[in-house]
């Protein structure tokens, strides 16, 4: 216990530390480096990983970034890998992701990965690690410029694919520029620049900025627009007398919508529908969900109840080739409402600014509770019989959906995976990601490790990789990083000899659609020489084989260590949908002669 | 024996055949597809391999590709590792190297790779296959787009890093479009871009312009200029009076002086020093050669050699900071004649469009027989005498100089290895490529396997790599390729742990300069399960085991197969002018303050 006079000086001492602390501000001590500040505002955003690859111009920033107490760095393999391990970071955890890479050559090798980010909506921040600001103004030839000066045409090159930029060479305003970049980031769900020049970093100024948080809300609707557009949909939904459905698509998610749309889906008891890019943004276990609708790539039931409603509400679409079947929706605007992050249309009207996170619950607190009487189909998938013991794409896949949990997280590489998976339901709570956009082939490995370190933070089930071959060779290096940060994710290889997907556009038998074959349940001990690391890798041929591995519950269980599956399957085997897919566009992208 | 009536049919056979071509050339016959026209233009510009990744934009024109009789496709694994193997091609053929990637995903990926050829400006042609005509126009929601119809960013992008440009859209200009482009890459030294949409590589049109042979000629000097250039020249040597050195550097190389400077050097007797990226541009066992020049960070007996002679004679120079040492040049204007490809400086006066290809043979004609008087340090190296038996980068190198052979082709990955080959003279013909400018990491695996290829055509000798550990990982995919192919290169993996030069340049004990260990003795053969690809793999941890190796003439002749060296080395060993150069970069490069 403490006496009364202690008590009496430590309440001075805190009084002096406040005078102190007031007066500096009031002088306005320059208190934080802007390295620090920087690292504060991401912290304050959630972010507790980084990802990057050092590089001479970003290494003093880094000594920032090791000393932070609750930021951790990541280091990757290479630069592209970083950026896709940043989105996959900032998809699982709905939060912004960073990537740090050097000056022209780290920077470049990532643009790739800015790029898919920005086409398909994760607010990943890129930092890279610039030259001083003298050298800025002289522009010396240094390593990593192109040799003419240019100092300003990298980026040039980022402004293409990012929503926001700055150099930070301005001490003044470096804590405002640092704000703006983040917010348009955070709130417009896309990329953004940000170069520190080596002695920015160090730099110091004031911190009180720091006291107010960056938010991701957008301006708030306009109330007398918002009353109209919010009469105008409830009398549509009046009109269509129970044939209503809902149709969730990728925005949703990136503008974190879910929570709303199942809450309007709950009172309406309107079925819910999801494109391919929503994908998980709807419980797939919802009883009133009705499966994934591709325009006329969907299961017939599916597309009949979609395409049959009256009145479709469509929330966040994003109306990409391989995410409506080829553009063969049918949904005629005469009878959709679609929500967006930036507007809202009813029928041939579009009402600007008018946004769906705000708009939702009231929309939801209008609508009368419903009858569901309107059926859905069943959205469930059997296991083919086939006497055949070998592994086909129509059995893998249903037989996968059998070993899935809620929580887990689950990523498809484009090809006959993203295809393949479509048709399964997936448990309570899982999450899926692919990139069904942009489809940049080798992105779900540096994705799968954003991913994976997102799901040990948050607590989420096991993390799962579906590949081919071919996509794995592109970025195979970041198994590596994996199981150096002691991650577990299954990995499941299909091989099947090369690029099967191209096969079905083009070039079914073409040498180019062949890769080298690897030993692939060598990798992981090639990647590690760590005795602390586990690991284990198996081929299956059969499907006996697979199902034995499947309900080995040491396996499923995944906590020793990283697994790797080599998958057997055929060369020109592919998914249902992946085949429908290739015929579609087969006809838009067709070759005035055909040499395949 | 053919009997008179035969003679005459087929003397008649062959008069219809002229006059149908002739008739067919007047009526502007469209006998030749644009994608074959552009195959046929790079044909007779030397190249025999293509290198890049399949992706659905480009399939068609890949069928073109794989039909064509004398060129040759390189399936990669990645993009960026086809555009460095397309750069490595380049610089070993001294001719154009050719990528193709797919539209965005693809063609993005490579950026750094071909920022580094413009950078180091070597000519390489990145072709993209692109959307056909009509969905240019239209610009639909496809995948691989940024999802806001801006179809035109990625080119954008390019123009930054590219030469030149163009989107073959129009049938009526694209022949002249392609010989533009060709014609800029090849003159100019510097990559070029050329979009391909699905439907033009198949547009027929006419063939006739294939006739004239492309060039890389420059325009010939203005005649006038030209000789006060000379005369003004060959006053200054006369004043020098025999105190004249040749330093020879990239740019040389670039534009294909190499022959040109040695007659320069042989009939003038002037000792010639070379640049690091001037490295065997000049002959290393040339009995007139001096060795590398590198400002401060040269060998002292080469600096005085090259700082005290009266008149330098400087072919091709690019002052960038690791070329310099720092910018530590003493090669005062005042005393310095500097050839270029674009211009020619005499002391303080600038001669605009006074090109070196073209001068220099009439500068050697000019000047008199020179009388080898000027003393110059003969570059060898000495292996140094060490107790210890471990290996040492001060041993290792002039160990390697031991092993090199006329004719190797060598490359050296930006690090512990660019800096340390340096003082090791190369035999006769031997070739040497790094990146001394980009300093990309990663980039001389896939320059490597490029090399590799330009090698076997060429009918040279070994490909041999050094690279570190860290940047290995960046790109070691390509490794695989190299085995696919049956190429045979000797790898040197300098194992240091991590990334050695950057600890030299900041945060030496820092975390974020370590990486995973691999167990690289197992990599090449989980790249391969070929059982006809031969490779072999082995650890050095002595000085007696590489030794031994090196001796073993199995190994030396590189004919089994592939090898693979894994040299166990200090963490913190470097190289002398690497240690040199770090301190040089820490005194211009400061940070605020020193946390490392």
């Amino acid at each position: 216990m403490s006496s009364p006079s202690d008590k009496s000086l430590n309440a001075q001492v805190d009084r002096l530390r406040l005078e102190l602390h007031e007066l500096k501000q009031e002088q306005g001590a320059l208190d934080v480096r802007i390295g620090d500040y920087l690292l504060t505002r991401l912290e304050q955003l959630g972010v507790r990983y980084i990802f990057g690859v050092p590089g001479d111009f970003n290494l003093g920033f880094l000594d920032l970034v090791e000393d932070h107490p609750t930021i951790k760095w990541v280091g990757n393999c290479n630069e592209l890998n970083a950026a896709y391990a940043a989105d996959g970071y900032a998809r699982v955890k709905q939060q912004l992701g960073v990537v740090i890479t050097t000056f022209g050559v780290g920077e470049l090798s990532a643009i790739n990965g800015i790029a898919g980010a920005f086409s398909e909506m994760v607010p990943v921040l890129h930092i890279v690690g610039v030259p001083n600001t003298s050298q800025q103004k002289a522009k010396p030839m240094l390593h990593h410029t192109l040799g003419d000066g240019r100092f300003d045409a990298y980026q040039k090159a980022a402004e293409q694919f990012t929503i926001a930029q700055v150099q930070l060479d301005d001490a003044e305003t470096a804590a405002k520029d640092i704000d703006r970049v983040l917010e348009a980031c955070i709130t417009k769900a896309r990329p953004a620049y940000l170069t520190v020049p080596t002695d920015i970093a160090f730099k110091k100024i004031k911190s009180d900025r720091l006291k107010i948080p960056l938010s991701d809300a957008l301006a708030p609707n306009d109330p007398h627009t918002e009353q109209t557009v919010i009469d105008e949909i409830a009398q549509l939904v009046e009109k269509a007398q129970g044939s209503v459905v809902i149709l969730v698509d990728a925005c949703a998610k990136r503008h974190h919508c879910q929570h709303e749309v199942a809450l309007l889906a709950k009172k309406t008891g309107f079925p819910v529908f999801s494109s391919p890019m929503g994908k998980t943004a709807v419980s797939e276990t919802y009883e009133r969900y009705g499966g994934i609708y591709v325009g006329s790539l969907s299961r017939p039931d599916i597309k009949d109840a979609v395409e049959s409603a009256k009145l479709i509400l469509s929330v966040g679409a994003l109306k990409s080739d391989f995410n409506t079947g080829g553009f063969t929706y049918k949904v005629p605007r005469g009878k959709t409402v679609e929500l967006h992050s930036t507007h809202t249309a009813i029928r041939y009207a579009v009402y600007p600014e008018i946004a769906m996170k705000e708009l939702l619950p009231k929309l939801t607190a209008r609508l009368s509770a419903g009858s569901q009487s309107y059926k859905i189909p069943a959205f469930t998938s059997k296991l083919p019989e086939e006497s055949d013991s070998k592994i086909s794409q129509a059995w893998f896949w249903p037989k996968m959906g059998t070993f899935f949990q809620p929580k887990d997280v689950l990523l498809a590489e484009t090809g006959t995976s993203s295809f393949g998976i479509l048709d399964v339901a997936l448990p309570k709570d899982a999450i899926f990601e692919a990139q069904i956009l942009w489809g940049s082939i080798g992105w779900t490995v540096g994705s799968t490790l954003g991913a994976a370190v997102a799901a040990r933070e948050m607590g989420l089930g096991r993390t799962i990789l579906f590949i081919g071959d071919g996509s794995l060779q592109l970025t195979v290096q970041e198994l590596s990083t994996m199981l150096r940060e002691g991650l577990k994710p299954i990995i499941f290889v299909l091989n099947n000899s090369g690029y099967t997907i191209e096969r079905w556009l083009h070039g079914k038998h073409r040498k180019y659609n062949d890769i080298a074959n690897w030993n692939w349940t060598a990798l992981l001990g090639t990647l590690t020489t760590s005795p602390e690391v586990k690991h284990k890798s198996y081929t299956v041929h059969t499907k006996d084989e697979l199902t034995a591995l499947l309900e080995d519950s040491k396996f499923a269980k995944c906590e020793e260590g990283m697994q790797l599956v080599e998958v057997m399957m055929d060369q020109l085997d592919a998914p249902r949908a992946l085949l429908a897919q290739a015929e579609l566009s087969n006809t838009s992208n067709v070759y005035a002669e055909d040499l395949s």
